[in-house]
């Protein structure tokens, strides 16, 4: 398979066309932003760890019977992925009150949420990515009712797999964001990627922040806690 | 009925508890504020004004099968309302896009939505009443899913019964909030007011805005289209 031309450069990664119809290499960047691009920044290694615990998670989900774009891991940095239509839409899952969520409701960071919290916030980097409930989904046109139905299930379903599984590696799931389109026949399908970069991972015993906020928040150590996610993750 | 004690004073309303049991005073003022609070000013005769009106719109919605807390007005500044276990949540249905949300989706103020949009704010000044979608209002432990599902069901039909008449008046019904509380049975009662303060009114014909905004966006004029209001109401 070989990369035709460039489909998409986001902040993190480079999405290219290849000569096989339907199918994509996804380049995992080592670049990192923040606060919507208004901090910049690069975190070394971080494009290959993202790579290789996507891969791993994407699989496992499969083994539970949750389709996702991921074929395969061709090398360090790049994965096959499926072609879709991709829905505007970031979806936010927390347990945990962190974040913009904290901030909303003025819950102390930290604290357990008593049901899951599922998020829309609409993909627009002009408006920046504004928080959208089901009924301006709806005046947006970017899905339908019965595709946030399935979107919201397979959601649902992610959380208490990655949960369960991240337990035991005595990691705390705080919240994730994924992203969903629709395959050839229509069929909603996860996309995107599952990695630090969009998960928040605390130590259970210790309450250590092993993901993206170490940069975000200029706290150090970035490397280093995608270095140990991966490794905990791949034990 | 006397009044005992002031039970609350918000930014153009004053409650009072009274000798009857389950009955409150509502005063409505001259004060305006806007941008939560960031703008201070008064309407001349906006108390009087929206008095009139809220009590107009409460009876015809009650023809219609609505409860709300309205029980008669008293004097030119003041009704008696029913006691309720309110809930922290203001309620907004748009059919046009305008305010914030011609902001969040990038809409031109103006655009009509081709479904009517509703929009759950959490009652909190700390906050800044932010927007919320029905799982934070499940863990702030506001209200339960039946009872959304009610606050959605009347505030759709009023949005029906408000947009049916109003256009008999000339009048296009952009958006509005309503508020809802509790009776003494647990029964889900629309409260507060229905005044050109909370809806959006546009002169079908010129879109000359008859509310609020004239006051928010220093347009002049402000006096002038609570009376105009008034009048197209109750003509």
């Amino acid at each position: 398979m070989e990369k035709t031309k460039v489909l998409y450069e986001g902040k993190a990664k480079i999405m290219y066309e290849t000569d096989e119809p339907g199918k994509l290499i996804v380049y995992f960047k080592d670049d990192a932003t923040a606060g919507n691009g208004a901090k910049k920044g690069t975190i070394e290694g971080k494009g290959s760890i993202n790579n290789e615990m996507s891969a791993f998670f994407f699989k496992m989900l499969k083994d539970h019977g949750i389709n996702s774009h991921f074929v395969e891991k061709i090398n360090d940095r790049e994965m096959v992925v499926k072609s879709l239509d991709m829905i505007a839409l970031e979806v936010i899952v927390r347990n945990v009150a962190a974040g913009s969520l904290a901030k909303r409701l003025g819950f102390p960071e930290g604290t357990p949420l008593k049901t899951p919290v599922l998020e829309y916030c609409y993909k627009n980097d002009e408006l920046g990515d504004p928080i959208v409930n089901r009924y301006h989904i709806m005046v947006l046109d970017v899905a339908s009712v019965n595709e946030l139905d399935e979107i919201e299930h397979i959601s649902f379903s992610v959380n208490q797999i990655l949960s369960n599984f991240l337990r035991s590696k005595n990691i705390n799931l705080i919240d994730f964001k994924l992203e969903f389109g629709r395959d050839e026949n229509g069929k909603i399908v996860l996309a995107d990627e599952i990695s630090p970069d969009n998960c928040r991972f605390w130590d259970i015993t210790t309450n250590e922040k092993l993901d993206k906020d170490r940069f975000r928040r200029d706290m150090g150590g970035v490397e280093e806690a995608y270095q140990e996610m991966l490794k905990r993750v791949t034990a």
